[in-house]
């Protein structure tokens, strides 16, 4: 690959520069460019003022040859990305029809009153590409000048990432010839970075292509594998002979590749054996079930949840029984055998699951914070089962962790049964 | 205040622009200075390349006052800050003898044989002020160069908090004198960024201390009023004065300040009315709770919910009439108001809130995706509410904003009930 195309990232916002929030932006899109094989060679971040942006445009043009601005291309007067490549370009700025009719019909429908400045997010360069937001208002743009690619991107990082996706780096690696870099993400529940890096040391050493690159998550391990080749069907195949090679040793790990979820391979397990699944959530809240949510065609197989946070709602509305939460109390495995049960039975599915434990900061019923008891239950067999957990962690990661926990047992069960 | 000190970070470290790690350090090192009141004016990352380091230091030399250099003073041959900056200024680069002695003591004290390259990080610029690493073995250094300051750090975050607090920040405010600068934030909900800026233009433009900074979040707008003077009490009291005229004008749309959140302001009436809450939530699928959950002490006011995301759960375990099944369908207003109120009743909360809706991403009962009916219910009064909305974006932003919009509601309803 004769690739020595140099990108630089410029972030226009004062919020970054008080500290406010990291450049998470530019890591993401540096790591997008990295794996399609594009090189950053620098980030530079700038406030919303519109000399110092120009000054830094001015130092990119001499050092880079695509240059991403990321942020001040929103409706407020401070939003100058624009105004500054202007200055330095002498384009014209004009209004885009197609954003501008839908920032009108966006507030047509929501029945609010327009203010005008809305309309300056429609503004785009004469004669330059314009990027597509299918998420927000502002369009992103790409402008050729002086030999150089100048895209411009908001800074909303939902808006930047679709834009960035579907538009920037179709048209940047178009720009730098067909080497074909394939990268597949292989991803693991159930086992750490380090024990998963100790098994598959041997091969991690002596294989550079594909490259393999484990990587601790938050929600699992995953292990990167990135092949170049000259054809596409080279590189594929160069990924699977090895991906073969580490599923032989850790396969029982192994759920899924890529953007797969242990959520998504609960929900296909489900559907594919045609069942449904319901939940008691005390100390997660609604958060197993919201996540469950979020996927879409979750109606399939999802009936619902009772979010069973008080005592007095397991008791009368999932009838726990008083011997339970006399002689176990709520948090005890008793009561989360009898909430998964009475769970599945209210809500007429087939799996029951149910979370009870202490997220803290105070103890319950002398039980320790972390603490947490999950029941399975299965309406069709009458299998039962408690894993008796304890996380560390604060009130947020002891939710989180029951909740991931929950899925890897579930998708534990299901496919083994 | 006469603080024009233009302060520049710059982060040395390829890891950074392959997106593997975001730049954290500068974001922490800008919340510290900004706390402080000195202005960061720049960030600037570079990978570990001698000739492109030392056109980033050139660059600095023209534009800032204080550059910290971050990283690249460390024990490898990649590690080359230090290189970079003398071939700038010429300075004679010397070891230092006390870091010398700490880093053979460390490995005497190992028992392990120390590779030369470690005594690399114990190099200093010849006349220049070291500054004492507690945490790790490369001393940071401060040197006077040109009428500037060039800060060197240790790119690990430990070792750069450490001098970064004991030595950088003191270092700096002795530098500038002693000025107060006084910080708070203003949170607004139901009201975009725009419109709030329209409302605020004249005192937004004529204002200059305290600074009025609006900023649009993920969950609202926020204003950032920030004022120095030479004494807290002059700073705070400028704050105030500003506050006042800005909620004189928008003060319906405010609910707190700082860390403030609005579930958690709602949480608080809820609390200070010793009232209860329960929830019915299809779309939203738990979200709604789950919010509520992660805050501390929810247990006192927060009963718990139902997750009614299948019709038969509508139907069977919240009693949705079938005539309001029939005639009007689940995604309704009539739905949510039964919801809302039989949820109350079941779950024996003063309060009961529901959501129904389409997520998308097809449409449910020829509703159109983003409908969403919000309904709340008063046990106490029977005052019954349901706001119809249209929300814009994918399946998890209407599910968000369909969240949000809920706890505006009751925030709106607690407020003035």
């Amino acid at each position: 690959m004769t690739n020595t195309t140099r990108t630089e990232i410029i972030a226009v916002g004062t919020e970054i520069l008080l500290g406010q929030i990291a450049n998470t932006n530019a890591q993401w899109m540096s790591e997008q460019l990295a794996i399609n094989g594009i090189n950053t060679y620098y980030h530079t971040v700038v406030g919303d003022n519109l000399d110092r942006i120009v000054e830094a445009l001015e130092i990119a043009a001499n050092r880079s040859d695509v240059i991403i601005i990321n942020g001040g291309l929103g409706p407020t007067q401070d939003d100058v990305s624009r105004e500054a490549f202007q200055q330095l370009s002498k384009m014209s700025i004009v209004e885009e029809s197609k954003s501008l009719e839908k920032i009108k019909a966006y507030y047509r429908k929501q029945g609010q009153q327009m203010t005008s400045n809305n309309l300056r997010q429609a503004r785009v360069f004469a004669d330059s590409l314009v990027l597509d937001n299918q998420v927000g208002m502002a369009p992103g743009n790409l402008v050729e000048y002086n030999g150089k690619k100048w895209i411009f991107l908001p800074g909303v990082p939902k808006e930047m990432k679709q834009i960035f996706t579907d538009e920037v780096i179709p048209y940047l690696k178009k720009m730098n010839g067909e080497m074909i870099i394939q990268s597949t993400v292989l991803r693991f529940s159930g086992i750490g970075e380090s024990a998963l890096e100790d098994k598959l040391e041997e091969l991690i050493t002596n294989q550079d292509n594909p490259t393999i690159a484990p990587l601790a998550q938050k929600d699992g391990v995953t292990i990167r594998l990135t092949a170049k080749a000259e054809k596409k069907e080279e590189a594929r195949h160069l990924i699977q002979d090895v991906k073969e090679r580490i599923l032989s040793q850790v396969g029982k790990y192994y759920y899924g590749e890529d953007d797969d979820t242990v959520e998504g391979t609960v929900l296909d397990l489900l559907r594919t054996n045609n069942i449904t699944i319901g939940a008691a959530e005390s100390l997660t809240g609604g958060a197993f079930s919201d996540k469950l949510v979020s996927l879409e065609g979750a109606s399939t197989a999802f009936k619902g949840a009772v979010v069973c946070y008080d005592e007095e709602v397991k008791r009368n509305v999932l009838h726990v029984t008083s011997d339970t939460l006399a002689n176990h109390g709520t948090v005890s495995s008793t009561c989360a055998i009898e909430l998964a049960k009475h769970t599945a039975s209210m809500l007429n599915s087939t799996i029951g699951i149910s979370f009870t434990g202490v997220a803290g900061p105070g103890e319950v019923e002398r039980k320790e914070v972390g603490t947490v008891y999950i029941g399975i239950y299965d309406q069709r067999t009458g299998y039962e089962y408690v894993e008796s957990c304890f996380f560390q962690g604060d009130r947020a990661q002891i939710r989180y962790r029951s909740v991931l926990q929950g899925y890897n047992l579930l998708l534990h069960y299901l496919k083994n049964s």
